[in-house]
């Protein structure tokens, strides 16, 4: 229960999820379903089998959750759930199609408490072939079938011509802003320097995050509603952003301090894989001389025992960090909490959203 | 001269080229341009400007210019060419994204006269990351930008409602059956085995080469053109299907037996690669008892030396796979040039098609 007043807003937020998440997952399976179907060859048919378990795996389904709830909350009359349930399960595909890539990327064996796609296709086909990478290889075009899929999906849909430009302009402003994060933040992965003039952790949150996961998803299913007011778009980044961050700071705090059992990782990996995040940012920001170069020093080696990773985890707490991190935190939250009232949604919408700030306020 | 009659159909194609192709390359380079300046940030703009670079290289550019010439020789009226500019951008831009994931599949160091992208961008920030497969990671997310900026594209065009959808739905069946082809080819490349049983290298020709190349291109001018019969359809598939073949099947050949000057590559690197050709097919079918063993061993090793490439080279015409494929080649060419009179176009881009199939028809 949700402290202020009555309304358990975070229960609101997970009756939504349990009645639409299944329909987005029906959608998907039956969608590849069909694919399979007609599939020209075994081969296809196979791994189309490997993207739908991949696709339809255990997750949060916040995107498509965002993209619906907008669509209902913004759409005057003919609210029509059939015409939007494909879109969102576009944007969960396209969100698979990403994390294929990013697992490649990252070389991560485990993703939604199954193998990640590259290691179940090296394993299939290793014996292939004498390229020891062909797992990958495959992995690596199996993300491009989903693009495509969702691109078919798109031409099936049913609105109008100016809608349709319209989303499709979205949509591909979504994915461009999105590499362009993946690609900062891949530069600055297991830096082999820390520069903290560029506040390049902020920069990749706002665009792999804040603006991926919150205010596009909210911004498709606003333009599926008919509407396009520059007002209302901006009301929607003015609550999207400030949640967007919070929830990545909330991600690295737990990456670095939280319990195994809760981030289903070791809390050591984000340390261990060099992860640039708006915690080592606010570090070196607040650390001084040699104590800064040091720590400098201890977090951009390329292998770190268990010692330096222990001192790199008190240096984050003893600097301060930690503490000005949970309140950046902490004032995000209170800022989307108050925009979200400025969104000029039905209010049974505009509860569900209070209940995703709820559910992201709790660290 | 082409002998038969007196029509130069081959310098009708070029006088098409010449005039389309660098309608295609500014506009390429405008839109980027205009990205560029409007990039949030810096590193967008400087890879923006790789982008642009790469994908204006010197080319024959037969995709955008089949989609133009099909929407020119099939639209009765209004001929717009300024509407279709655009999208044979689009899908030479989408090549640019197929070459890239390409070139690091592959490892190939040059394209087009120029480094491979995951080259460039590997020179550029190898000094950012401990990771070494930086360059990689950058090319590879790059080649994402270029498809949401050929939806970007899209977005933008202004066709009915109608053929808007069904461009976007052979839009989606384009990459999705080359992303098909691709994995085909992935999976025998190299191989650790040949089976002739099914043709697979008839297979990959098919989809990553006649479809993607020829069948798509002609289709999409078509749908724009605002036509959309079967029976058409199926013509341009006669046409566009055997003509592909050819010419991946003359491109196989000068791959095995061409000189380095006219290939642009040495002459032993489908051999050294284990490139799965329709040669290599007909070869292995042709052989027999040990004959047959013996090159399956010999074209199956890993690392060939020169003897063994050079064995390899003579096996393949010993075996009369060199005569029997330059047949096949001969067979597809008199196909496509009895049926692209049945395609209803007009004179005028027909005598262009027709250059294009005796350009391909000599080896």
């Amino acid at each position: 229960m949700s402290e202020n007043n009555n309304i358990d807003y975070v229960q609101k937020f997970k009756n939504f999820s349990k009645f639409y998440i299944p329909k987005i997952d029906n959608f998907i399976e039956q969608f590849i379903d069909d694919k399979k179907k007609n599939a020209e060859y075994d081969f296809i048919n196979n791994m189309y089998e490997d993207l739908s378990e991949y696709c339809t795996r255990d997750g949060k389904r916040v995107r498509p959750l965002l993209l619906i709830l907008s669509y209902i909350g913004y759409k005057n009359r003919f609210v029509n759930i059939d015409k939007v349930i494909p879109l969102g399960s576009v944007v969960e595909m396209m969100h698979s199609f990403l994390l294929i890539q990013d697992d490649i990327i990252d070389r991560s064996e485990t993703r939604r408490g199954g193998q990640t796609l590259h290691l179940i296709s090296q394993q299939k086909f290793s014996g292939y072939s004498h390229i020891d990478t062909v797992g990958r290889d495959v992995a690596f075009i199996l993300a491009d079938i989903l693009f495509a899929n969702s691109l078919e999906i798109i031409s099936k849909i049913d609105f109008s011509k100016k809608v349709k430009d319209r989303f499709l302009k979205i949509f591909s402003e979504t994915y461009e802003k999105t590499a362009w994060g993946q690609i900062l933040d891949i530069l600055h992965s297991m830096p082999k320097n820390i520069d903290v003039k560029e506040n390049i952790p902020m920069k990749v949150s706002e665009m792999k995050t804040a603006y991926y996961t919150i205010y596009y998803p909210i911004v498709m299913g606003y333009i599926l509603s008919g509407k396009n007011s520059e007002t209302e778009l901006l009301a929607i980044k003015n609550f999207a952003i400030p949640l967007g961050l919070a929830f990545q700071i909330r991600d690295d705090i737990l990456g670095v301090f939280g319990s195994e059992k809760k981030i289903g990782k070791s809390a050591d990996s984000d340390i261990i894989e060099g992860k640039m995040t708006l915690l080592i940012q606010s570090t070196v920001e607040l650390l001084k001389n040699e104590e800064k170069s040091h720590f400098i020093e201890l977090f951009t080696k390329q292998q770190k025992n268990s010692d330096e990773i222990k001192i790199i985890r008190e240096m984050i707490q003893a600097s301060g960090a930690l503490k000005e991190t949970k309140n950046k935190h902490k004032k995000l939250i209170e800022k989307s909490r108050s925009n979200v009232n400025k969104l000029s949604i039905k209010k049974e919408n505009r509860d569900i959203l209070i209940g995703i700030v709820d559910l992201i306020k709790k660290i």
